[in-house]
């Protein structure tokens, strides 16, 4: 694969908006550049944009399915068209083909500067892999989990999400915009190296697997009876053991993490994954062993 | 006026949910208590905060305007309905009279716990000076601002907006909770004091006047094109001078402070504000020298 263009997406949700500013702002500043590796860029949502809103309908960022969806109702939806609106034009047999999506998102978690992979795609630990080498970014590797699938990413051949927080819904902070701008300064430059194969990949990857997402305990109606305990909220990537507190109800009950195994939680109270009943998600640590053949990969198609 | 009820309000901005749970958790863990001065209390805008949206039609808190309005379009209109409703369920000649009413409130600004006031009526300077004088808080008195009218604490002849930040919308922090639980416990007490000259008055009380408000830089066409700057952001009551820099554009373009007088500005950034064309507010700060009298005035109707 000859990679010439990478897509830049923002505003996938149309409430985070601070990658959108980032992308604005690096347009307008960027430099000349030293290689012929272009950058595409798109609001992925723009009219959830407009409204503030993280959607109009559904989850674009669940969206993406494989198959072919004709019901009159996905015709009638908006993020199933505009789906599909951005893999025809930007998809790899697309008008204006990408072969790479980079999916930039904030959360309201206290995640700091991480990326997010779904599924264990060769090309996706290639560019992980040197961005956490560059950066030291923790790895959200999401797979096995039935319940969330359709994302943007998954329908290039490459691409990763950048997740930053925590930051609110809508709310501009220039320190997050700053964060954002080092990514997507450097991601061609890197991209590029890679292409020339001027550096060897890391020969490891440390990556956290998903393993599950708990839900907040709640009353029978469904309304949520206990929230992130004051010991866990902004902890996002440190561990918890048997008998660590996870959540406090109204009577100060204490639920605790009950397993043997030491987890590591993230998204710890997401405020948009309360509707798919998430409170925060378990991750296990592995470690991922590269080899430089992959960059090969990386390079055909 | 022999205080009997409060009405405590939570929820009058549907994405501010900490208060709603902190009202609640308060309910439930109630203690006896040794005066009869009883709380009451309502969610303003509860289908707002069903769908984790600010408010349906209108702003809630700015929908009780004093002079009735009959349009078809107000009685179509969500918040103008609640608002109404709630004076006629809870005002002081409604069914269930309160004499004061607390609303709380969230912001995405980092106000820390602090104290709206809506003109110089000497029953709230009372009780703010109370409160001021019990836990230090910050006062900010809102006045003279004709574009923002209607607020809901204006309708009770005795009532103050407790605003505490920064916390995201929607997002349930346990902190920002507890802050509320240690206001909601005291204020009956307090009030109690006050009403059987258990305490006296401080003989002065220090408030922050607004003075006026200012809206980020825009292009032509309304879009924001410059920023907090990073060493204003997060930074509300730190006064700012001539020089001081206020917001940063996409071509690193800084816009100062350019007034002689020093400021104290507040709400710096806050999501909401932005349809309202605000990225901040100034205040000025002021003394206002409390008489024990008051404190008859109070008492008396």
């Amino acid at each position: 694969m000859n990679f010439k263009k990478i897509l830049l997406v923002s505003g996938t949700h149309g409430n985070e908006i601070n990658p959108i500013w980032a992308v604005n702002e690096f347009k307008r500043k960027k430099k000349s550049i030293d290689n012929d590796i272009e950058y595409k860029y798109i609001i992925g949502n723009p009219l959830a944009y407009e409204k503030g809103l993280r959607y109009v309908d559904i989850d674009l960022n669940r969206s993406f399915k494989a198959q072919e969806d004709n019901t009159q109702n996905s015709k009638n939806n908006y993020e199933i068209n505009r789906a599909n609106f951005l893999v025809e034009q930007f998809g790899i047999n697309g008008h204006d083909p990408c072969e790479v999506a980079i999916d930039l998102h904030t959360t309201t978690a206290n995640m700091g500067t991480s990326i997010v992979m779904y599924g264990r795609r060769r090309k996706d630990f290639c560019l992980a892999a040197l961005l956490q080498h560059k950066f030291g970014l923790p790895i959200y590797l999401h797979e096995k989990d039935k319940k969330q699938t359709g994302f943007l990413v998954e329908s290039w051949p490459c691409g990763l999400v950048i997740e930053i927080g925590a930051v609110a819904q809508n709310f501009y902070d220039p320190g997050i915009i700053n964060r954002f701008l080092i990514i997507i300064s450097s991601l061609r430059d890197e991209i590029n190296k890679l292409r020339n194969k001027i550096i060897t990949l890391p020969n490891q990857l440390i990556v956290h697997i998903h393993q599950g997402s708990i839900d907040y305990p709640r009353e029978g109606n469904g309304e949520i009876s206990g929230l992130i305990h004051p010991d866990r909220i902004y902890q996002d990537w440190i561990p918890i053991q048997k008998g660590d507190p996870l959540f406090l109800d109204y009577e100060d009950n204490v639920f605790r993490y009950q397993d043997e195994e030491i987890m590591w939680p993230v998204f710890i109270g997401e405020v948009a994954y309360k509707e798919k009943n998430i409170a925060m998600s378990y991750t296990r640590k592995e470690v991922i062993f590269l080899s430089n053949e992959w960059v090969e990969d990386f390079l055909e198609s």
